[in-house]
Protein backbone atom coordinates (compact mmCIF):
# COMPACT_ATOMS: atom_id res chain seq x y z
CA UNK A 1 0.00 0.00 0.00
CA UNK A 2 1.00 3.24 -0.53
CA UNK A 3 2.04 5.21 2.00
CA UNK A 4 2.79 9.22 2.10
CA UNK A 5 6.00 10.79 3.28
CA UNK A 6 4.89 10.91 6.64
CA UNK A 7 4.08 7.00 6.45
CA UNK A 8 0.21 7.38 7.37
CA UNK A 9 -2.00 5.23 5.02
CA UNK A 10 -3.83 7.64 2.97
CA UNK A 11 -5.83 5.71 0.57
CA UNK A 12 -8.66 5.59 3.11
CA UNK A 13 -12.33 3.90 3.46
CA UNK A 14 -13.95 6.87 3.22
CA UNK A 15 -14.87 6.81 -0.57
CA UNK A 16 -18.57 6.25 -0.31
CA UNK A 17 -19.49 6.50 -4.24
CA UNK A 18 -21.36 4.37 -6.47
CA UNK A 19 -18.50 1.34 -6.40
CA UNK A 20 -19.36 -2.25 -4.32
CA UNK A 21 -16.82 -3.21 -1.68
CA UNK A 22 -15.58 -5.58 -4.12
CA UNK A 23 -15.05 -3.13 -6.34
CA UNK A 24 -13.89 -0.44 -3.96
CA UNK A 25 -10.20 -2.62 -3.32
CA UNK A 26 -10.21 -2.95 -7.28
CA UNK A 27 -9.94 0.81 -6.86
CA UNK A 28 -7.55 0.83 -4.56
CA UNK A 29 -4.86 -1.29 -6.10
CA UNK A 30 -5.44 0.95 -9.50
CA UNK A 31 -4.59 4.08 -7.43
CA UNK A 32 -1.95 2.46 -5.78
CA UNK A 33 -0.57 1.38 -8.86
CA UNK A 34 -0.62 5.18 -10.57
CA UNK A 35 0.92 6.72 -7.59
CA UNK A 36 3.25 3.70 -7.52
CA UNK A 37 4.61 4.59 -11.06
CA UNK A 38 5.35 8.41 -10.20
CA UNK A 39 8.57 6.62 -9.15
CA UNK A 40 9.63 6.44 -13.09
CA UNK A 41 10.63 10.18 -13.51
CA UNK A 42 13.29 9.58 -10.89
CA UNK A 43 14.97 6.98 -12.99
CA UNK A 44 17.56 8.84 -15.06
CA UNK A 45 19.00 7.31 -18.63
CA UNK A 46 22.52 8.45 -20.10
CA UNK A 47 20.78 10.28 -22.98
CA UNK A 48 20.89 13.92 -22.35
CA UNK A 49 17.98 16.22 -23.53
CA UNK A 50 18.85 18.41 -26.43
CA UNK A 51 20.25 21.18 -24.78
CA UNK A 52 22.51 19.08 -23.30
CA UNK A 53 21.45 20.55 -19.87
CA UNK A 54 20.64 17.30 -18.04
CA UNK A 55 20.16 13.76 -18.38
CA UNK A 56 16.67 12.52 -19.78
CA UNK A 57 14.27 10.47 -17.48
CA UNK A 58 12.64 7.27 -18.17
CA UNK A 59 9.41 8.85 -17.74
CA UNK A 60 10.47 11.13 -20.11
CA UNK A 61 11.72 8.98 -22.84
CA UNK A 62 8.50 6.89 -22.82
CA UNK A 63 6.55 9.88 -23.78
CA UNK A 64 8.59 11.22 -26.33
CA UNK A 65 8.16 7.90 -28.16
CA UNK A 66 4.21 7.13 -27.81
CA UNK A 67 4.10 10.75 -29.32
CA UNK A 68 6.24 9.41 -32.09
CA UNK A 69 4.21 6.43 -32.80
CA UNK A 70 1.87 9.25 -34.27
CA UNK A 71 4.55 10.76 -36.33
CA UNK A 72 6.24 7.76 -37.84
CA UNK A 73 3.63 5.13 -37.98
CA UNK A 74 3.88 5.43 -41.96
CA UNK A 75 7.81 3.76 -41.78
CA UNK A 76 6.69 0.71 -40.05
CA UNK A 77 7.88 -2.68 -41.70
CA UNK A 78 4.25 -3.48 -41.84
CA UNK A 79 1.71 -0.78 -42.78
CA UNK A 80 -1.59 -2.23 -41.04
CA UNK A 81 0.23 -3.14 -37.33
CA UNK A 82 -2.12 -1.85 -34.06
CA UNK A 83 -0.97 1.41 -33.54
CA UNK A 84 -2.31 1.56 -30.80
CA UNK A 85 -1.23 -1.54 -29.05
CA UNK A 86 2.37 -0.13 -30.29
CA UNK A 87 1.57 3.33 -28.11
CA UNK A 88 0.54 0.83 -24.88
CA UNK A 89 3.80 -1.08 -25.14
CA UNK A 90 5.61 2.04 -25.19
CA UNK A 91 4.31 3.44 -22.18
CA UNK A 92 4.46 0.78 -20.55
CA UNK A 93 7.81 -0.96 -21.35
CA UNK A 94 10.11 0.52 -18.54
CA UNK A 95 8.10 0.25 -15.73
CA UNK A 96 9.94 -2.74 -14.74
CA UNK A 97 12.73 0.31 -14.02
CA UNK A 98 11.41 1.73 -11.06
CA UNK A 99 12.83 -1.25 -9.19
CA UNK A 100 15.38 -2.88 -12.25
CA UNK A 101 16.95 0.76 -12.71
CA UNK A 102 17.78 2.25 -16.48
CA UNK A 103 20.74 -0.66 -17.84
CA UNK A 104 23.28 1.25 -20.15
CA UNK A 105 22.96 -0.28 -23.32
CA UNK A 106 26.65 -0.77 -23.71
CA UNK A 107 27.12 -1.98 -20.29
CA UNK A 108 28.44 -5.93 -20.80
CA UNK A 109 28.37 -6.11 -17.01
CA UNK A 110 25.31 -4.62 -16.15
CA UNK A 111 23.34 -6.55 -18.94
CA UNK A 112 24.14 -9.88 -17.55
CA UNK A 113 21.91 -10.01 -14.61
CA UNK A 114 19.46 -7.36 -16.36
CA UNK A 115 16.69 -10.06 -17.61
CA UNK A 116 16.97 -11.43 -14.05
CA UNK A 117 16.47 -8.18 -12.24
CA UNK A 118 14.03 -6.72 -14.62
CA UNK A 119 11.93 -10.07 -14.32
CA UNK A 120 11.82 -9.44 -10.31
CA UNK A 121 10.51 -6.07 -10.79
CA UNK A 122 7.91 -6.95 -13.28
CA UNK A 123 6.68 -9.39 -10.97
CA UNK A 124 6.18 -6.61 -8.00
CA UNK A 125 5.07 -3.64 -10.27
CA UNK A 126 2.57 -5.21 -12.41
CA UNK A 127 1.10 -7.09 -9.29
CA UNK A 128 0.13 -3.79 -7.74
CA UNK A 129 -2.86 -3.63 -10.09
CA UNK A 130 -6.21 -6.21 -10.11
CA UNK A 131 -4.73 -9.13 -11.48
CA UNK A 132 -6.58 -8.57 -14.78
CA UNK A 133 -4.72 -5.39 -15.67
CA UNK A 134 -1.48 -6.86 -13.74
CA UNK A 135 -1.82 -9.23 -16.56
CA UNK A 136 -2.53 -7.61 -19.37
CA UNK A 137 0.14 -5.02 -18.31
CA UNK A 138 2.85 -8.15 -18.24
CA UNK A 139 1.69 -9.03 -21.66
CA UNK A 140 2.32 -5.83 -23.00
CA UNK A 141 5.74 -5.89 -21.40
CA UNK A 142 6.72 -9.57 -22.38
CA UNK A 143 5.80 -8.48 -25.72
CA UNK A 144 8.08 -6.06 -25.82
CA UNK A 145 10.91 -7.99 -24.69
CA UNK A 146 10.37 -10.73 -27.17
CA UNK A 147 10.24 -8.82 -30.11
CA UNK A 148 8.32 -11.24 -32.37
CA UNK A 149 5.39 -9.15 -33.00
CA UNK A 150 5.23 -6.49 -35.85
CA UNK A 151 4.16 -4.11 -32.96
CA UNK A 152 6.43 -5.12 -30.63
CA UNK A 153 8.76 -4.85 -33.07
CA UNK A 154 7.96 -1.04 -34.24
CA UNK A 155 7.89 -0.27 -30.71
CA UNK A 156 11.54 -1.46 -30.26
CA UNK A 157 12.72 0.54 -33.44
CA UNK A 158 11.12 3.54 -31.91
CA UNK A 159 12.69 3.25 -28.49
CA UNK A 160 16.21 2.39 -30.23
CA UNK A 161 15.73 5.79 -32.69
CA UNK A 162 14.68 8.40 -30.45
CA UNK A 163 18.04 7.93 -28.08
CA UNK A 164 20.76 8.00 -31.18
CA UNK A 165 18.82 11.03 -32.46
CA UNK A 166 19.55 12.98 -28.92
CA UNK A 167 22.83 11.33 -29.67
CA UNK A 168 23.72 12.59 -33.07
CA UNK A 169 22.52 15.94 -32.49
CA UNK A 170 23.95 16.32 -29.62
CA UNK A 171 27.24 15.68 -31.61
CA UNK A 172 28.00 12.49 -29.99
CA UNK A 173 28.34 13.93 -26.37
CA UNK A 174 27.53 10.60 -24.26
CA UNK A 175 29.16 8.08 -27.13
CA UNK A 176 32.48 9.97 -26.80
CA UNK A 177 31.98 10.17 -22.73
CA UNK A 178 31.24 6.52 -22.49
CA UNK A 179 33.93 5.75 -25.05
CA UNK A 180 31.43 4.05 -27.59
CA UNK A 181 32.71 3.16 -31.33
CA UNK A 182 30.56 2.73 -34.19
CA UNK A 183 30.43 -0.79 -34.56
CA UNK A 184 28.80 -1.10 -31.01
CA UNK A 185 26.08 1.84 -32.33
CA UNK A 186 25.19 -0.13 -35.40
CA UNK A 187 24.54 -3.47 -33.85
CA UNK A 188 22.39 -1.76 -30.96
CA UNK A 189 20.16 -0.10 -33.73
CA UNK A 190 19.90 -3.38 -35.60
CA UNK A 191 16.04 -3.98 -34.59
CA UNK A 192 15.48 -0.64 -36.17
CA UNK A 193 15.52 -2.60 -39.53
CA UNK A 194 13.21 -5.31 -38.22
CA UNK A 195 10.96 -2.50 -37.57
CA UNK A 196 11.06 0.27 -39.57
CA UNK A 197 13.64 -0.01 -42.30
CA UNK A 198 13.26 3.62 -43.72
CA UNK A 199 14.38 4.67 -40.26
CA UNK A 200 17.00 2.30 -40.13
CA UNK A 201 18.40 3.37 -43.59
CA UNK A 202 18.25 6.97 -42.08
CA UNK A 203 20.00 5.59 -38.66
CA UNK A 204 22.84 4.39 -40.71
CA UNK A 205 23.79 7.40 -43.04
CA UNK A 206 24.16 9.42 -39.84
CA UNK A 207 26.07 6.96 -38.43
CA UNK A 208 28.37 7.53 -41.50
CA UNK A 209 28.14 11.06 -41.07
CA UNK A 210 28.63 11.16 -37.02
CA UNK A 211 31.99 9.41 -37.50
CA UNK A 212 33.03 11.42 -40.32
CA UNK A 213 32.29 14.64 -38.43
CA UNK A 214 34.12 12.78 -35.39
CA UNK A 215 30.94 12.87 -33.31
CA UNK A 216 31.83 9.44 -33.06
CA UNK A 217 34.75 7.09 -33.36
CA UNK A 218 35.24 4.19 -35.91
CA UNK B 1 14.46 24.06 -39.17
CA UNK B 2 16.41 22.08 -35.81
CA UNK B 3 20.03 23.60 -34.65
CA UNK B 4 22.25 22.34 -32.73
CA UNK B 5 23.90 23.92 -29.83
CA UNK B 6 26.42 24.58 -32.24
CA UNK B 7 24.39 26.72 -35.19
CA UNK B 8 25.25 24.41 -37.09
CA UNK B 9 22.32 22.65 -39.71
CA UNK B 10 22.15 18.78 -39.27
CA UNK B 11 19.71 17.44 -40.85
CA UNK B 12 21.53 16.85 -44.10
CA UNK B 13 20.60 15.90 -47.30
CA UNK B 14 22.78 12.97 -46.99
CA UNK B 15 20.22 10.29 -46.96
CA UNK B 16 19.96 8.45 -49.89
CA UNK B 17 17.52 5.83 -49.12
CA UNK B 18 14.14 4.97 -49.95
CA UNK B 19 12.71 8.00 -50.17
CA UNK B 20 11.60 10.26 -52.91
CA UNK B 21 12.81 14.02 -52.94
CA UNK B 22 9.22 15.01 -52.00
CA UNK B 23 8.85 12.07 -49.43
CA UNK B 24 12.87 13.49 -48.46
CA UNK B 25 11.08 16.60 -47.01
CA UNK B 26 7.82 15.36 -45.17
CA UNK B 27 10.37 13.07 -43.34
CA UNK B 28 12.37 15.92 -42.11
CA UNK B 29 9.56 18.06 -41.12
CA UNK B 30 8.61 14.89 -38.86
CA UNK B 31 12.42 14.63 -37.70
CA UNK B 32 12.27 18.00 -36.89
CA UNK B 33 9.16 18.04 -34.46
CA UNK B 34 10.55 14.63 -32.46
CA UNK B 35 13.34 17.09 -31.81
CA UNK B 36 11.32 19.93 -31.14
CA UNK B 37 9.10 18.51 -28.69
CA UNK B 38 12.03 17.66 -26.92
CA UNK B 39 11.56 21.03 -25.15
CA UNK B 40 8.34 20.05 -23.28
CA UNK B 41 10.66 18.34 -20.95
CA UNK B 42 12.02 21.59 -19.68
CA UNK B 43 8.82 23.15 -18.68
CA UNK B 44 8.00 22.95 -14.90
CA UNK B 45 4.39 22.26 -13.42
CA UNK B 46 3.07 23.35 -10.15
CA UNK B 47 2.65 20.07 -9.34
CA UNK B 48 5.34 18.43 -7.04
CA UNK B 49 6.17 14.69 -7.39
CA UNK B 50 5.27 12.28 -4.74
CA UNK B 51 8.20 12.10 -3.16
CA UNK B 52 7.77 16.09 -2.79
CA UNK B 53 11.85 16.32 -4.32
CA UNK B 54 10.55 18.35 -7.30
CA UNK B 55 8.42 20.02 -9.25
CA UNK B 56 7.14 17.52 -12.30
CA UNK B 57 7.23 18.94 -15.98
CA UNK B 58 5.18 18.67 -18.59
CA UNK B 59 6.62 15.61 -20.29
CA UNK B 60 6.18 13.35 -17.46
CA UNK B 61 2.79 14.01 -16.56
CA UNK B 62 1.67 13.51 -20.04
CA UNK B 63 3.43 10.23 -19.81
CA UNK B 64 1.59 9.72 -16.47
CA UNK B 65 -1.90 10.49 -17.94
CA UNK B 66 -1.61 8.70 -20.99
CA UNK B 67 -1.04 5.66 -18.95
CA UNK B 68 -3.78 6.30 -16.58
CA UNK B 69 -5.90 5.92 -19.50
CA UNK B 70 -4.81 2.20 -19.34
CA UNK B 71 -5.92 2.04 -15.63
CA UNK B 72 -8.87 4.02 -15.61
CA UNK B 73 -10.74 3.35 -18.54
CA UNK B 74 -13.59 1.28 -17.16
CA UNK B 75 -14.67 4.65 -15.45
CA UNK B 76 -14.91 6.92 -18.46
CA UNK B 77 -18.94 8.21 -18.19
CA UNK B 78 -19.47 6.57 -21.88
CA UNK B 79 -17.65 2.99 -22.00
CA UNK B 80 -17.54 2.56 -25.95
CA UNK B 81 -15.61 5.72 -26.42
CA UNK B 82 -11.96 5.38 -28.69
CA UNK B 83 -9.42 5.09 -25.95
CA UNK B 84 -6.85 5.44 -28.75
CA UNK B 85 -7.99 8.45 -29.36
CA UNK B 86 -8.22 9.40 -25.47
CA UNK B 87 -4.53 8.29 -25.45
CA UNK B 88 -3.42 10.51 -28.45
CA UNK B 89 -4.96 13.57 -27.14
CA UNK B 90 -3.10 13.42 -23.76
CA UNK B 91 -0.04 12.65 -25.42
CA UNK B 92 -0.33 16.01 -27.45
CA UNK B 93 -2.04 18.16 -24.88
CA UNK B 94 0.43 19.76 -23.51
CA UNK B 95 2.92 20.42 -26.83
CA UNK B 96 1.94 24.72 -26.64
CA UNK B 97 3.41 24.58 -23.38
CA UNK B 98 6.60 24.30 -25.25
CA UNK B 99 5.82 28.52 -26.09
CA UNK B 100 3.02 29.24 -24.23
CA UNK B 101 4.42 28.06 -20.57
CA UNK B 102 2.36 26.15 -18.45
CA UNK B 103 -0.46 28.20 -16.85
CA UNK B 104 -1.41 27.74 -13.14
CA UNK B 105 -4.58 26.59 -12.67
CA UNK B 106 -5.33 29.27 -9.88
CA UNK B 107 -3.54 32.22 -11.64
CA UNK B 108 -6.44 34.13 -12.90
CA UNK B 109 -3.95 37.00 -14.02
CA UNK B 110 -2.00 34.73 -16.36
CA UNK B 111 -5.33 32.98 -17.59
CA UNK B 112 -6.83 36.28 -19.30
CA UNK B 113 -4.34 35.98 -21.94
CA UNK B 114 -3.99 32.06 -21.55
CA UNK B 115 -5.92 30.75 -24.98
CA UNK B 116 -4.39 33.63 -27.17
CA UNK B 117 -0.89 32.40 -26.23
CA UNK B 118 -1.40 28.48 -26.58
CA UNK B 119 -3.34 29.63 -29.64
CA UNK B 120 -0.23 31.15 -31.32
CA UNK B 121 2.00 28.28 -29.75
CA UNK B 122 0.03 25.56 -31.63
CA UNK B 123 0.26 27.28 -35.08
CA UNK B 124 3.90 27.43 -34.66
CA UNK B 125 4.46 23.91 -33.39
CA UNK B 126 2.01 21.62 -35.16
CA UNK B 127 3.23 23.72 -38.69
CA UNK B 128 6.34 22.33 -38.14
CA UNK B 129 4.65 18.74 -39.17
CA UNK B 130 3.98 18.20 -42.92
CA UNK B 131 0.19 19.68 -43.47
CA UNK B 132 -1.51 16.28 -42.83
CA UNK B 133 -0.28 15.62 -39.45
CA UNK B 134 -0.28 19.50 -38.50
CA UNK B 135 -4.38 19.18 -39.17
CA UNK B 136 -4.44 16.10 -37.43
CA UNK B 137 -2.51 17.47 -34.10
CA UNK B 138 -4.53 20.62 -33.90
CA UNK B 139 -7.64 18.67 -33.80
CA UNK B 140 -6.69 16.53 -31.27
CA UNK B 141 -6.00 19.37 -29.12
CA UNK B 142 -9.13 21.48 -30.57
CA UNK B 143 -10.62 18.87 -29.41
CA UNK B 144 -8.76 18.41 -25.87
CA UNK B 145 -10.15 22.32 -24.93
CA UNK B 146 -13.09 21.96 -26.13
CA UNK B 147 -14.24 19.25 -24.06
CA UNK B 148 -17.06 18.31 -26.32
CA UNK B 149 -16.48 14.64 -27.21
CA UNK B 150 -16.87 11.87 -24.94
CA UNK B 151 -13.12 11.31 -25.69
CA UNK B 152 -12.04 15.16 -24.78
CA UNK B 153 -14.34 14.86 -21.50
CA UNK B 154 -12.76 11.55 -20.25
CA UNK B 155 -9.08 12.97 -21.10
CA UNK B 156 -9.93 16.27 -19.48
CA UNK B 157 -11.07 14.14 -16.04
CA UNK B 158 -7.58 12.64 -16.12
CA UNK B 159 -5.45 15.43 -17.01
CA UNK B 160 -7.31 16.59 -13.63
CA UNK B 161 -7.52 14.64 -11.29
CA UNK B 162 -3.62 13.89 -11.76
CA UNK B 163 -2.48 16.62 -10.05
CA UNK B 164 -5.17 16.47 -7.57
CA UNK B 165 -3.85 13.00 -6.48
CA UNK B 166 -0.06 14.61 -5.99
CA UNK B 167 -1.40 17.19 -3.87
CA UNK B 168 -3.49 15.17 -1.38
CA UNK B 169 -0.73 12.33 -1.56
CA UNK B 170 2.12 15.04 -0.89
CA UNK B 171 -0.30 16.28 2.09
CA UNK B 172 -1.67 19.62 0.29
CA UNK B 173 2.08 21.16 -0.36
CA UNK B 174 0.69 23.11 -3.40
CA UNK B 175 -2.30 24.55 -2.31
CA UNK B 176 -0.89 25.67 0.81
CA UNK B 177 2.56 27.16 -0.78
CA UNK B 178 -0.39 28.85 -2.48
CA UNK B 179 -2.95 29.78 -0.53
CA UNK B 180 -5.62 27.69 -2.49
CA UNK B 181 -8.99 27.31 -0.67
CA UNK B 182 -11.22 23.92 -1.15
CA UNK B 183 -13.87 25.79 -3.26
CA UNK B 184 -11.30 26.83 -5.98
CA UNK B 185 -10.00 23.16 -5.85
CA UNK B 186 -13.95 21.85 -5.75
CA UNK B 187 -14.61 24.03 -9.09
CA UNK B 188 -11.24 23.24 -10.75
CA UNK B 189 -12.19 19.60 -10.44
CA UNK B 190 -15.90 19.87 -11.92
CA UNK B 191 -14.74 18.50 -15.63
CA UNK B 192 -13.77 15.31 -13.81
CA UNK B 193 -17.54 14.95 -13.39
CA UNK B 194 -18.01 15.44 -17.25
CA UNK B 195 -15.73 12.53 -17.83
CA UNK B 196 -16.04 9.99 -14.97
CA UNK B 197 -18.05 10.16 -12.18
CA UNK B 198 -17.02 7.59 -10.16
CA UNK B 199 -13.51 9.66 -10.06
CA UNK B 200 -15.71 12.88 -9.57
CA UNK B 201 -17.07 10.92 -6.08
CA UNK B 202 -13.70 10.16 -5.15
CA UNK B 203 -12.05 13.29 -5.65
CA UNK B 204 -15.22 14.85 -3.47
CA UNK B 205 -14.58 12.36 -0.78
CA UNK B 206 -10.97 13.04 -0.85
CA UNK B 207 -11.34 16.92 -0.84
CA UNK B 208 -13.79 16.59 2.29
CA UNK B 209 -10.85 14.42 4.13
CA UNK B 210 -7.80 17.01 3.02
CA UNK B 211 -9.88 19.96 4.79
CA UNK B 212 -10.63 17.92 7.84
CA UNK B 213 -6.86 16.88 7.62
CA UNK B 214 -5.68 20.41 7.41
CA UNK B 215 -4.00 19.88 4.08
CA UNK B 216 -6.03 22.07 2.24
CA UNK B 217 -8.10 24.95 3.71
CA UNK B 218 -11.71 25.78 3.92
Amino acid sequence: MFLDAAGEKLIADIFNGELQPGQMDRFKQQIEFILEVDKLKHVLRKTILMDRSRRENSAEHSWHIALTVMVLSEYARNADIDFFRVMKILLVHDLIEIDAGDTYCYDDQGRKDQAEREKSAADRIFSILPPDQAGMFRELWDEFEERKTPESRFANALDRVQPFLHNYFTRGQTWQDNDIKSDQVRARMQPVNDGAPVLWSYVNSLIDDAVEKGFLSE
